[in-house]
């Protein structure tokens, strides 16, 4: 354990939603106090930002509803896809499944979601067609699958080609599914990917879209996009009874149209991703004192194995980050993450397998 | 009709949600702004906030639960008072019962909403009572009333006394109803009460509270109080699962604490009331020209009635109001709205008035 | 008050649901139990119901779901035609909306329901006219009417005329309301009107439909029956996921095929009420005692005020009924009642009234 | 292939569901119609039947609710001992997780149904340990478990001892988790282990029972017994809101109580166990043929695997049972089945392995 604690500035890598407000979305939210404006969505903000959705993802008949939680934004997403007789099928580590506390069967009025199995969180196509292949399609004794989710970059931070997609998403629809995604950090996906926002989406086969901007630098601002009218006439509905439409919703509209303006929400992004990058470079360099990788970092997500005393003494050096277990660390970095802050993270765990490693022999 | 349109500055009556944000709450996102912190609430300011909210309201078991939505903050309270068999008993004007779009049901699995009678949309404790007296309890076929629910000021802007609230809550109480408060306004009552916030809610007999900011001030930030800590830990699951957990918590937090310092909000607030008396004042002498208020403006609503070529003509003369009817309109000032904008108002309702005459006498 | 009490036989008319069941479908249970079947529906009899059911409606695309309460058919039948943001519309005195313990909203996943007025228990045209203007038609905040449930006959015992009827469906259609009826005692509504099932049912707008047969003579034995194949296949999943689907189906079916076969199921109802037209017939004589009919005693249910000691002695001479309060009574025939208990019980009331009448006087 | 097909009197085997009602219970239900009785339960049997359920069950406060399914009692049961936000912990093969449709996220407004591994359907303790060491207590993104469910016999016939039962119950009340057994065949589980129903039920931890009586010769007749007084206090309005209160219970609760008097459940059970240990003792010899049992068959059920000519030939000469993949089948016999039917499945199948024989050789 070294003697600077406390005295070095901290270094955040527990969440890309740890991370603050860019200032770009902050100076949209000053802009748009001017004047009123009907409430609900009826202002002229909120009217721009379905038509920089639509530009963005080149698709005119795109809808897109401001919600303010990664949660609200997949369940109420989700809802208007699935009878409520449903299974909603997603990889066995995705969001919906494991951290949203059953919000799809609550707004999902009682659908079911299962898990299916893959690696990198990346749903494997096999497992999919497994899942069809044994359903008893008519019985209503069985949950009936309805909707396909899957998690882009996935809660491992691997991503998904367009042709992997629409790999899974042909499948899907042999049987009818409808077909979601959670785009929570849909950004650094398309960043990475360096293709169109639509190309991962509607024309890989997504009905609908869970958009995230919050981790990426908004307010609890995130989006359902509707690319089929039947979904964008349900979520109507949907989010007002479940409380999410927000009553000055040009504030939130303005935040989505300055992260989807000029590229600013693939620059954040990238921001993100080419900071791992030098994390995961400089993370390998120390495989020899027992670091290991044990995730695809495609993105902003690194899931390290490390000697345990190196672990306490990273927390100790003021890093901040999540232990999973103990020797398991996660790894995020944020639109906010600068190379020296990485270049000191990296100097810290050095010390720390450095200074470790007598103690270690000594025991 | 005047030749004035399009050249007079709107004047904005439609809504307080219509109005724009303080300054002061502005700022508090921008100094919110700095470094990183636990998401979903683990951060200092929302634990600050709830300080804040325990001396504000002069109870130490205060739990507090920022939200975007007025509609959430109702339909999650009540969620948590409620069985899933319970009815809420509120005015039959109630937002609630009329303008949620059933989310009470939603969130509190399938519980019911019923109305009662009562002058100026305030609850009559004769029909509360005998509602009670009405119910077979105990008797599965018939919803149990479980709940109060009333509205401070009330959906026609009529206040009740502490009093009153305190009468109609030992009425609920003999049948061990719990008791909710939608105070989507209710700094605009506790500044016509010039009382503290505790005499209108916990002293009162209500459990919990929907506090309104939004309509006064803030960015779509409200917020659940609750006064008893089994509806707390109720309301951290509900809250989440149906997504109304943000995870950058600290900016609705910072918004909440800056409405609640110094008493920004009850400033706020008063700026409506005083707009508001100035208009009614002003409306009362256009009595002899068909203008007649239909309410008890206890706060920051009138409803009125008027000659329908007045109302076409006030339209026309740029200043935004609802229209409930042929003769019918309804007026809200704001915390943004000023003393040369009332005298607008009257001005340009005057010129009509005056202008309607000969051709209505014409006819 | 008379001394014969405990001396004579009980008369029973609390409720045609405290009736026992008809000796025809007692027989068809037994009958039933012959060999072995598939559970759930698969059976030879379910099969052969279908048929009866198509037969009986003229509607050779008629399906029916047998279930064992009609709040289980009532809720799952609306279920299957509104959305949960929906307004089921239905009269003021429904048991929908007041004796069903919420389960609309439960199984409609927070539909809510909402009454209208009109005399006799049945749905004044002007009503659900009004109803339907006054909605906000696509503003989320308002719950959308989207079901007219009407009752034939009335909870207070009145039949709507297949044009009435068709009245109301039309002025529904106009703003594409699916219709459903709860038809509890359809058959004494039927027998009474001495049309075709069809006349009351789909010829006059009805999409879905509760088939009653439990308060006619079955055991707990009601049906779902759909006119429209997009209902019946969601019904095929909303019975099963509600518990509404019984593996011994047969036996359920064996019942509502002798109930609807050869008439008996009318011939039951005009039993009842024959046996109402004689009490109504008798009571009538009474009106001198202060005895009198409050309602249009169109089937079997009368509603009656008298004085109070003589239902306090009608009580004690072992009739059977309910009292609404002091001087309000309901009187319901059955498939059971005879003539002569008819005869008893104006008898025993004649008595009480005639003994009653010197004690009044003398206070 | 045998030619006898079609000739034989068919045998059947796919499911005790398939099996008729037992002469005892339909005498029980006739001697029941007599006189009238007060709808919903407030009659005379029900309240005999709860003193039958608390004598078999040796527990005074049981209280007992008629039902006509078991996904009902299953879903309603567990409905009354999880919050919205809660996990239900079961078995992955669990019927309540595969079989009902989502029955239990429905009623339980949105909980959540976790399957746990162990072998022959059977909960592994150490599965169910690792399940609540994995928890995230208190963090409300996760679904916290809150029922441990299990089904005895399990749904591959296997038995928990009542050793077995209280050491998963003892696991479960360290997280305070409520238990709930799914005794859909409980009479089976009974018989086979000559216990106290109280020993597999409340004594071993339960707090609320599914007990099945319509696989065993009743007619969809279940009950859910709770051996706690707030259970059952919520369900008087669960079971009426999702429409299971039946108006005519006394018949239901006639057949329960025939069932449970005399031993006679246990007398079902007993037959199907006896039948499925003979033809258990006849696949045995049958081994050297290509026939090998795959579960352990403690009461009534066996799974089977065999040649698929001889399956299909066992088809063709009129066996009914279900084949659940090429050379896979279940075998359930019931209360109905008789030792000759066993000695005929027997030797048909025997003739079709030994017919099967040369024709597979000569491939």
């Amino acid at each position: 354990m070294t003697e600077q604690t406390g005295t070095q500035t901290p270094i955040e890598l527990r969440s890309d939603n740890a991370a603050g407000v860019a200032p770009e979305i902050l100076d949209a939210i000053a802009r748009a106090n001017t004047g009123s404006a009907l409430a609900y969505g009826g202002d002229a903000v909120t009217e721009e930002l379905h038509t920089v959705v639509q530009e963005v993802f080149e698709h005119p008949g795109a809808r897109v509803f401001p919600v303010t939680s990664g949660t609200a934004a997949n369940a109420l997403a989700i809802s208007a896809i699935t009878p409520p007789w449903g299974a909603v099928l997603c990889h066995e580590s995705a969001h919906i499944l494991n951290a949203e506390g059953g919000a799809t069967s609550l707004l999902g009025a009682g659908a079911v979601v299962k898990g299916l199995a893959g690696a990198n969180s990346l749903i494997d196509p096999a497992s999919l067609q497994a899942a069809l292949d044994a359903t008893r399609w008519g019985d209503p004794h069985h949950s009936q699958p309805s909707v396909l989710s899957f998690t882009q970059p996935s809660d491992r931070g691997a991503i998904y080609t367009p042709s992997e997609l629409s790999e899974l998403t042909a499948i899907a629809k042999t049987r009818d599914l409808r077909v979601h995604l959670d785009g929570a950090r849909l950004a650094n996906a398309v960043a990475a990917l360096d293709c169109a926002p639509a190309d991962v989406t509607w024309r890989a086969g997504v009905d609908v879209l869970s958009l995230g901007a919050t981790k990426n630098g908004a307010i609890s601002s995130e989006a359902i996009v509707a690319f089929d009218e039947r979904i964008a006439a349900e979520l109507v509905y949907r989010t007002k009874r479940a409380g999410h439409v927000m009553s000055k919703m040009r504030f939130q509209s303005a935040q989505l149209i300055a992260y989807l303006t000029d590229g600013l929400w693939l620059r954040l992004a990238a921001n993100s991703n080419a900071r791992m990058g030098e994390l995961v470079g400089g993370l390998a360099a120390l495989e020899p004192y027992g670091v290991r990788l044990t995730n695809r970092p495609d993105v902003n997500l690194a899931f390290v194995e490390l000697p345990e005393a190196a672990a306490d003494a990273l927390e100790s050096a003021d890093v901040r980050y999540y232990r999973l277990g103990v020797e398991r660390a996660r790894f995020v970095t944020s639109w906010q993450t600068t190379a020296d802050e990485i270049t000191g993270v990296l100097g810290r765990l050095a010390s720390a397998l450095v200074s470790d490693r007598p103690s270690s022999t000594a025991q």
